[in-house]
């Protein structure tokens, strides 16, 4: 099933997509929600983020080609960062330079899993059931910020900024993860293509560890990180991310 | 005046401290909320987080006598971290040592703004009005994780176990920040004693800068970094940060 949340006339509300429709739902994502029986086009409806996460956890370094380009070694633990609730950003949002930063920004196409139930140090047997769905993420970046102060990499801040959170349209509850791969397009172009098969922790194993640290609550999501061909954008590009079985999360780079 | 939230008969409510009482208040905190006329003696009460933060930024070498006495320059620009939601804990609940990790936990004792309404691209003299008031806090930090993987320093895990935002008891919204200091207490015994005057950007510069890279939003907790003295922690072990006009924010390193 594919869930959305989307405004229409002035209200925002839940739904599931089904085809060129949208079929009205109230209550709870992630405790039995209800159809309305109302029902209402897609190309009417204003697509907002598919759910409103207490935090959204990023990953760095987690695919096996992109360390094995750029020569970084294969982590010990996963490695992972935080990005602001203010910076998400719905499919068909425009994304925004930010006002402090004229530097280079750079998408990058990932998987993101949302929780659906409370998981504090779960094994990674049960964390299957602690998974909700997955929807596609573009994890935009202020490259430049992340080694401007010798001192102190700014992953939070090069991660952080207003719209830079960008995730959906849809949460999928049924993907084959591992058969699925993530596509990017940027102005048209193809720029990324890789497996999901190659992650270095896969879904499970990314939950499992991080609700060792830190208890994950329904409808926090979790970026599984990028792999290669991640570059920077032209100002009034498209940028779509595209994931088999759920679809395109497409945005445009304002510059 | 000094705000709280709390925990009474099973029901969580907003008030507002005077001496030994609460005066309960309903509606939201920042938005007028308005008196019941119930008093309650603050001894039956149970302490809850004095807001609920969409988002806690945090500040590293934000004090110059700690750059000092560490070698590190003066930074060009806020340095920050998030601190997960997860994390939040309350005056007098316990701090615990994380499951998947055995190091070093250190206390450290902060100043921590509230934001009272919307900031995003604020001056410096606008900022101000943004700020609704000032809480204690303990910036709990795994310090063995910051450096343990060489690619990558683990600033969000090692400071984003549960429980380790500490922030409270109250809120209070009169607050000369020039003239206070922050004291810590470790097992009784002090280990900070140090001047927020001596902050290398102050309250209002931290929000104006921060909301140009970022949208602050009600309720969104800045900690603004801490200052000689922070060290790890022994289980068993009470840690108090006093500030003067606050109040005194007490918890236990369960360990």
């Amino acid at each position: 099933m594919k869930w959305m949340r989307f405004r229409h006339g002035g209200r925002e509300a839940l739904g599931r997509l089904d085809g060129d429709q949208v079929e009205v739902f109230t209550g709870d994502l992630f405790a039995s929600p209800e159809p309305t029986g109302e029902r209402l086009p897609v190309a009417e409806i204003e697509w907002l983020i598919p759910c409103l996460p207490g935090k959204m956890i990023g990953l760095w370094n987690n695919f096996n080609a992109a360390a094995e380009k750029n020569g970084w070694g294969r982590p010990a633990e996963p490695l992972y960062f935080l990005k602001a609730a203010s910076s998400f950003a719905a499919h068909g949002q425009g994304i925004r330079q930010p006002a402090a930063y004229d530097g280079r920004v750079m998408y990058e196409g990932e998987l993101a899993i949302v929780i659906g139930r409370t998981a504090s140090a779960v094994s990674v047997a049960d964390a299957p059931s602690c998974i909700f769905g997955y929807t596609c993420a573009n994890d935009v970046t202020a490259l430049e910020l992340l080694t401007r102060d010798p001192s102190f990499p700014q992953w939070t801040r090069a991660k952080s900024f207003d719209t830079f959170g960008v995730f959906g349209p849809v949460i999928e509850t049924d993907l084959d993860v591992a058969s699925a791969s993530v596509r990017t397009r940027v102005g048209g172009r193809e720029r990324q293509n890789y497996p999901l098969a190659d992650m270095t922790f896969p879904p499970a194993e990314l939950v499992s560890r991080i609700s060792f640290d830190m208890t994950l609550h329904p409808g926090d999501v979790i970026l599984c990180g990028t792999s290669v061909g991640a570059l920077p954008m032209k100002p009034g590009t498209a940028v779509e991310v595209e994931i088999d079985g759920i679809g395109v999360l497409s945005n445009v780079y304002a510059g």
